[in-house]
């Protein structure tokens, strides 16, 4: 048997240093055809790595063809032939594809957060404290809607932040804004449902997959328009009152009365208010939720903690009006909560002990200056586009002046090596859009300034003309 | 403004010990009507304990009447009158209900595990270790599936404990069983689906809410009959084939045969297979799944950790056969994940070091011990009963020999201090049952050996007659 012994360096993920090396040593020769490498268990303790790395590299390994997995046998180097296949396979798709897939040099994505100034010492602290000893009863069920301490604090938060009037009793948390709206499917019934065009697209997939109709609604400046909401036929309406996403769009209060008046003219009907991204901006005072001007009931309040802390905190919270309320206790509070109780136990003294908010605001701090380089770094462009959806959230929206196309610009983007997003993209339905007003979407929240500044040039260059 | 101080002890949560405090001083006049308290914040510096401690306590002691909260001005102790309404209220219910609810001596509930032994101080060390200086990834989105490392984990384990055949790409990993349910609603669309009865009554409202047709199919003592399947229409027949909940039945090699070619017969036909707490057995051969013997492609593989670890993590599995895994491909695999990154790094290295297997042999031993000792406690009533059920789970069933209905021996039971529970509770649909063959579940899992001979003893003596 073959003995490894790699020579680990921290630059790159220790499963991808064994794959790699390994592969080297076959392509050197050193590991000849049919060689038996050693089982994943014995490479894992010869290395002092966890058994998982090693899976992970056999497993890619083989995935590629380099390792050959024989039942109750063992790994294998494969035959000289099968390698060679595999290389000319690679190839073969390399030319397909034109060449490698490109590389940005900078990408403006609209996903990302900042994670650099996320509070890992103070989490850590907190989670040690949630384990300890006198906690055993995190380990048991805990109540359908999660618990009360983490219900309070969000409610808590939700009155003096967002002014939304929320009893803890109202309030339910699931593991992300996804799985709310499957569980809200549940309680709505196959009702046909209006969004606006373009919209966040992972709640118009949801609602497509749960076999929703999804009538698509045309805005206006203030948002979505409320005779063509009257004529859908449609008796839920979803929302993006503060921050409309991706438009930026803020609703001015005639417009949202006038949805509130619409959804009050008939039973059963509800606006769906996703509140995203409502935490950052930058100039002028917070815009208040929808929900906080709502006295008959018909705001259903959506809020996660995915953008505001970390992605990887699967924590949402649904607010349900009083017949939804109802609804849910009698048919869906036999749901055990989708979220961890010692996560739950963590974020609630997160919140409970001003974490949050100090979070917050030092984030705000930080996506305001990376806004405000964006927006300074574009200013050459100002002869050519208009900028929108500035002030707030964690993108801007550049519109052609010049009448060049939404694709004209992506590319000519990509030719000088960044990535920015149609606004299309976004769009469901077929409601087209004016060709002439090409617009394009550059997040800047998970780039350096430095990043910022560098794609913002070579944007300055390329969409100049 | 009054100031509290509370002499805390230790056997009681904080926030029960501060509505006791608030309660017994307004009782005893120290604090008259309308004397306002300090706010949950001040009280919480004062107290030296967390916000949402105090908030618990006033929240309490508001819906019970005792302080009155007033927007913006804070929380004031009630006026007499209304103290005097809610105790006669409280009074008033009393004596509707009879007396007050029944305090059960034992409970032979069939929901709780045995938390006593898990591995807290290893879950701590593990939770320790993976928030480490160097898994800042862990905030950051993962794979929508899961991660790799923790599917490569349950791949292993099993293959080994289970003979299932499952490549780290066929499974998805989800919060709970229910969330993987609503996933697979979306895959299969709204096909009828047929269940054993009495079954789990989790997945078949799950179903319900989700708008299948259920169609409930009678069992021999083979499991689910195949000519009553075929007679539904239905094309996915939900089975627990290692360990029917709540009957116990092993379906035997011929039975899962016949299901086997009656989902092979058509085109998108599945067979759910709930591996059910399938680790619990503890006499003969381990059972193998249903899937390992599935040639065809036709077992939708369902698992989770929440009895066999804790129901507080929240992490199941789905293992899809190929058509559903393309097709979760490209209509699901936009869902993020709905487990938290850190509790699947916990997990997977729980499993890949080798804590699990030792955990689940433990446990395994632990609830044989209590097993033994109820069948032991139960041999009085050996001539009024037969046992059903018994070497595996962690629950047994009791069928009367004497022609005594389930309501005549659940109540005799109460009546004797002992919560036992019938098996019509888990009856789906009006197939009906046989009056005469009361049948009755205890559940020994949450009990201490003392509380199961307590309980069965209280038995032996109420049931004997």
């Amino acid at each position: 048997m073959y003995e490894l012994t790699i020579p680990f360096h921290e630059a790159e993920p220790l499963y991808q240093q064994i794959y790699e090396y390994i592969k080297v040593q076959m392509k050197e020769g050193r590991l000849p055809a049919g060689t038996k490498l050693p089982s994943t268990r014995k490479l894992a303790e010869h290395l002092g790595v966890s058994r998982s790395t090693t899976q992970l590299a056999y497993d890619q390994l083989v995935a590629e063809g380099y390792l050959e997995s024989e039942p109750c046998r063992g790994y294998f180097t494969a035959r000289l032939e099968t390698l060679l296949r595999v290389e000319q396979k690679q190839k073969r798709r390399e030319k397909q594809e034109g060449t490698e897939a490109p590389r940005y040099l900078v990408d403006f994505s609209l996903r990302g957060i900042d994670l650099e100034k996320f509070p890992y010492t103070l989490w850590r602290r907190l989670s040690r404290e949630s384990l300890g000893d006198d906690n055993r009863g995190l380990f048991s069920a805990g109540e359908s809607k999660g618990d009360m301490a983490l219900r309070l604090a969000i409610c808590d938060y939700l009155y003096g932040a967002r002014g939304v009037n929320c009893e803890p009793g109202q309030l339910i948390v699931g593991a992300g804004n996804e799985y709310l709206l499957m569980l809200l499917h549940q309680l709505l019934g196959n009702q046909v449902i209006a969004m606006e065009t373009p919209t966040y697209r992972q709640a118009f997939l949801t609602f497509e997959r749960l076999g929703h109709q999804v009538i698509p609604i045309k805005m206006d400046g203030n948002g979505m328009e409320r005779e063509a909401l009257a004529a859908s036929g449609a008796k839920i309406a979803y929302v993006m009152p503060s921050h409309q996403f991706p438009t930026g769009i803020v609703m001015p209060i005639r417009r949202r009365m006038e949805l509130l008046s619409w959804a009050a003219e008939e039973n059963g009907r509800y606006l769906i208010e996703d509140d995203y991204d409502s935490e950052f901006r930058y100039r002028g005072k917070p815009i208040p939720s929808l929900q906080s001007a709502d006295t008959k009931g018909r705001v259903i309040y959506l809020g996660s903690f995915s953008r505001a802390v970390a992605p990887a905190i699967r924590v949402s919270y649904l607010m349900l009006p009083e017949p939804l309320l109802e609804r849910y206790e009698t048919t869906c509070s036999f749901y055990a909560s989708t979220v961890s109780r010692i996560d739950q136990r963590i974020l609630a003294r997160f919140i409970d002990e001003g974490h949050y908010e100090r979070h917050l605001n030092r984030m705000r701090g930080i996506y305001r200056a990376k806004h405000d380089a964006l927006l300074a770094a574009l200013s050459p462009l100002s002869d050519v586009f208009t900028v929108s959806g500035e002030h707030a959230g964690i993108h801007l929206l550049l519109h052609s002046k010049k009448g060049r196309t939404e694709q004209e610009l992506v590319r000519a983007a990509k030719e000088a090596g960044v990535r920015i997003y149609g606004l299309s993209e976004f769009d469901i339905g077929n409601l087209g859009r004016d060709e002439g007003e090409g617009t394009v979407l550059l997040g800047y929240a998970s780039l350096t300034r430095d990043e910022i500044e560098q794609g913002a040039a070579l944007l300055a260059a390329a969409l100049s003309v």
